[in-house]
C-alpha cells in the first residue's frame, strides 16, 4: 500500500514516520524542508521514544509520486486552497483521502474536488511540535478517531484503521464523524482561540478562576451549537468540565494556535472558528463569546 | 469658596487648573508629583489655547487643607479605598462631594462614608493625558453631566453648576445620574476594554469590520443591562450606531485603560466591568460578552 503525506509539519511528519518506522511505503510531499529531509531523515523525539528514520522518500512535487493508495492530509487548513494542486496528481480510481486537520469543512471540501466516496477523516488527538525541519517533538497522545465523511463504515474502513493500528497508533472507528469533530472543537475553540489571543498556555487560563469560568462557557456555546447539527447522538453538556479537568495535567502546553502566532503563521481561523460560526448561524444558534474571539483573532492577523 | 481636588491626575488637575485659572480659591491634594507642582506650577496644553499657573496651591496631606466647601474627586477608581483618608480631613457640615470619576458605585462608597445628601456625581466627557508631573495635554472635549446622587437637583445644584459655568466648562445638569453613567459606559465598556486588551487604538478597531461589529454587539449588552436597571428613560438602542459613527473622528486616541496598561498601572476594571455586571446580573440581564472581555482584562493584571 502506496501511501502519500501532504502537508508534512508535526502531524504529518509524526504519523508518517510511524506508518514508515512500520514498514509501510511512504511518500513524503516537501516543499521547504525538502533539502533537511533529504539529506538528514526524519527523527522524531518522543514520550514513547524516540527514533531516527535516515532515509525518506521525499519529494518536491505531487506528479513525481504519482498516484497511491492513501493520501493523509496533514496541510494547515490556511493551505487549503492548494488541495487541486498538491492531491489531485496522487488520485487514482482506488485513492483513498483521509484529512486529519483541524476544524470544520476540509472532508466538503475535499469531496467537491475529489468525489465524496473517496473521503474519511480523521481527528487527531495528539501533542506534537516541528521543532526544526525534519524534526518532531511528540509530547504526548496520539490516538486517531476514524470515520467515514459520507457512507457508513465499510470493510475499507477497516483495512485503513488496521493500518494504523499495525504502525501501534491507537485508531478507533466512529460512525458519526461530524460528532467527533465537534467534540473537538469544544476543546480546541476556547484552548486554541484564548490562548493565541493571550500569549498564554493552557495552564496559565486554567489556574485563574475567571478564564477557567470562561473556558467552561465557551465549550457550553459550543455544545449548543453541536447540538444542534443532528449528530447521531448528543453532546452532553458535563463534558466541559470533564475537558477542563483532564486539560490540567497539560500544564504549560501550547495549542498549535498558539505556536503558529507566536511565529507568524497565519492561523487557523475559518477551519477552527469560521465554519463553525456559519454552521451554529444556519441552526439559529448564537455563540457570542466564540464570535467575539474570532474577531479579535482575526485582527491579531491584520498586525 | 474652597474648593479641593483629590486625585492630580489627568482629569483633576485639568478641572482643577481650569477653576483656579477663573479665580476660584482650589486646594490640591498631592502625592508623587507634589515637588513638580509646588516648583513648576501646572501647565496645560489644551485645544482651547495653553496656558500655565505658576502658582499652585499644593499639599500633602488633606489635614493640611482642611475642611472645604467642594471636593472634586478624579482618582482613578483602583485607590477608592482610600477615600476615608484622603477625603475626610476635607469634609465639614456644609461641604459637597462631586466624583468625576469612571464607572458605577463611586457614589455609592463615597455616600456610606459621607453621607448620601453630600454626594453628587459628574459624568465628564474629557480627552486628556497627564503626560509628566504637572503638565496636562488637553485633546478635546472637556463637558461635564452634573446630578445629585440621591436627592432632586436644586439650588445647590445650580450654584455648583454655576462654578464650572463661570470657568468656561460646559456643565449641564440632569435630572438622572445614573442614566448618564450607564450612558458613558456604552462607550467605555467597549472602547477602553477592547482597546486596553489588544493595545490599539479606537481608529485600529472601528476600520476592521469584525471588531466593528464586535463594538456594537458589546453596545447592545451594556443597553440592555442599563434599561433593566429602572432608570427615569430608556437607552435608546440606536445609540450604538450613533456612537460608533462619532467614534471615528477620535483616530488614533488611546482610552484611559489602554494608557493605563501600557504604563503598566493597575486597570480600572471593578468601576467599569464589575460593578456593571453585578448590576446586570442582579436584574436577571446577562453580558457574554462584557463578561468575557472583563476575564481576559483580569488575566493581562496577573501578568
Amino acid at each position: 500500500m502506496r501511501i502519500a503525506v501532504v502537508g508534512a509539519g508535526a502531524l504529518g511528519l509524526y504519523y508518517g514516520a510511524i506508518l514508515q518506522k512500520a514498514g509501510k511505503d511512504v511518500y513524503f510531499l516537501l516543499r521547504s524542508d525538502y533539502e533537511a529531509i533529504c539529506s538528514q531523515g526524519i527523527t522524531v523525539n518522543s514520550v514513547d521514544g524516540n527514533f531516527h528514520l535516515p532515509k525518506v522518500k521525499g519529494f518536491r512535487t505531487a506528479s513525481e509520486i504519482g498516484t497511491v493508495d492513501l493520501v493523509l492530509v496533514g496541510l494547515k487548513t490556511f493551505a487549503n486552497h492548494l488541495y487541486a494542486e498538491l492531491i489531485s496528481p496522487l488520485v487514482g480510481s482506488q485513492t483513498q483521502i483521509i484529512t486529519l486537520q483541524n476544524g470544520l469543512g476540509n472532508e466538503e471540501n475535499l469531496a467537491d474536488l475529489f468525489g465524496e466516496e473517496k473521503i474519511l477523516g480523521g481527528v487527531a488527538f495528539l501533542c506534537s511540535n516541528r521543532v526544526k525541519p525534519g524534526v518532531v517533538q511528540h509530547l504526548g497522545e496520539g490516538r486517531i478517531l476514524l470515520g467515514e465523511y459520507v457512507r457508513e463504515s465499510k470493510s475499507r474502513t477497516e483495512l485503513i484503521a488496521a493500518v494504523f493500528r499495525d504502525a501501534g497508533i491507537d485508531c478507533r472507528i466512529v460512525s458519526d464523524l461530524q460528532y467527533s469533530r465537534w467534540e473537538k472543537l469544544v476543546w480546541n475553540i476556547p484552548f486554541n482561540g484564548l490562548c493565541a489571543l493571550m500569549l498564554k498556555p493552557v495552564e496559565s487560563l486554567l489556574l485563574f478562576e475567571p478564564t477557567r469560568n470562561l473556558i467552561i462557557d465557551i465549550m457550553g456555546e459550543v455544545i449548543s451549537a453541536a447540538n444542534a447539527q443532528s449528530l447521531k447522538k448528543n453532546v452532553p453538556l458535563s463534558l466541559a468540565e470533564k475537558m477542563v479537568a483532564s486539560s490540567k495535567r497539560l500544564g504549560h502546553y501550547k495549542p498549535s494556535m498558539l505556536i503558529d502566532r507566536l511565529e507568524a503563521h497565519p492561523l487557523e481561523l475559518d477551519a477552527i472558528f469560521g465554519v463553525p460560526l456559519r454552521r451554529a448561524y444556519e441552526k439559529g444558534v448564537q455563540m457570542p463569546r466564540v464570535q467575539q474571539l474570532f474577531a479579535l483573532l482575526q485582527l491579531t492577523e491584520k498586525d
